[in-house]
């Protein structure tokens, strides 16, 4: 079963961050409502202007994203709990 | 008796989501506030600008598409209630 | 005494939907907030964009309709009692 | 001392609807929160749009009207109360 | 010291209306949350569009003015208290 | 240190009112709820459109302006408390 | 690791203000609810206006700017707390 986002939206996989500080260090729950780490599995055709003209997304799949911890609805597919949000919940790319 | 949603709305028939998960392990209710699917049975002419013209929607009857939970009205017709919602309700097309 | 709709808005006379399930069993009230069913009187000219030209309504005296149940304003004209809504509370029309 | 409405919105005179149903039943006050009728006494030059443009309104002084109950600001000028509101408060024009 | 209101505001001196209904009677306090009247003192270079065109504004100093109760913030200039608004906040213009 | 307001913003140094009426009578603190008086020391290169376009701004520096008492963001600046606010927080140019 | 903002985003470098007034006077926490310092080191391509337009960022990588205290995101990279913003959160650049 696949799935096409509509429009501006996007298909994300969440992925665990380190659960770890840099010096190796475990943090706890209370202190990780940070932005989310995740890769974009399938992207919409584009934002739709109200004149019906399309303007491709910026992200692609395969990117790597962070977003913020609230953004997007989960939605179980094929067995895999994946995330749906639109390009403007998406903070930024990491390479 | 038929229907013909206005503009940007489209006629949809709820589908049952599987109410178990992969390994069959049933799913209980609280566990379920996860987007719904449904089957596209009409759609809207299209969104219409304030300048009075109209794109066609993305979405067409047919089409397997998912929703957020609370999306659309709940409407009766010929004895089966269905829902009418808006396309940008629509989360995507299951393919 | 007549009336004329002021731009998007239409004039509906409500038309009592069907009190009974398909299989003939008598819906409760507290079953029904559901759309409802009513019959378009007269029309507005159109739309009026911010430019001042006008785009006429989609929808025509004589065209049964569905509209949410809390969707516009009671009126009362000639001794009946009359509900005026904009175009855009009108869910679609049933052929 | 006269008065001219800035803009899109109109000078109105409040007409007591009959308080009678058309049996001639006497309607409570709870009863009567409908729209009110009113009649146009005179109008602003219309809608200025943001490129300064003015678009003429579609009511004019003389026309018959219906509003919403709570529309509009009340004023008093040479001893009588009136009530100036936008046209886009109007529900539309009596015949 | 003068005071030039920017783009689309006005400065106005309030002025006392008439205390007495036409017939002489004494109006109490509560009875007299009604718009106000004002004399417009100076105007500002007119509404600034997104595009930085300027459209200038149709009240002129001289003009008297009916405004909102609530509308516009005193301010205190060469030991007189006075009120900036905009000019969308003036129901109109009393001739 | 300078400081280089964005967009249109601009950079206020806050100016004490005279805290006497033109009678000479001090106001208590309660009555000074009142527009400030400040003076522009740097402005922002102007406002920036949806299409990349700029229009340069109304004030500049030098200009006595009145802004609402709860307007801008305080901001220390080589040992001095400033104010950052947008030119629309501004109500007008004393001259 | 390295992050891309997306769109009208920025990546910043929290910059700790001096903690001493111009006499030298520790500021208590409570006093210190200020605009931030902050040191920009990426930007994001610009932004995207309805049609798909693109208007590059004023802000660029180097930069050092003020920021309202409670702006953006913090975001985790490379074991370093970083905050992403969007430009318009930017109150001007410290030169």
């Amino acid at each position: 079963m696949t799935f096409r986002p509509l429009h501006d939206r996007v298909l994300v996989r969440r992925v665990e961050a380190e659960e770890k500080t840099a010096g190796g260090i475990i943090i706890p729950d209370t202190a990780k409502e940070k932005p989310q780490e995740g890769e974009v599995i399938s992207v919409g055709s584009g934002t739709k202007a109200e004149d019906g003209s399309v303007t491709p997304l910026d992200v692609k799949a395969g990117d790597r994203i962070l977003f913020g911890k609230w953004s997007g609805t989960e939605v179980r597919l094929n067995g895999e709990d994946l995330l749906i949000m639109k390009e403007s919940d998406i903070l930024g790319i990491v390479g």
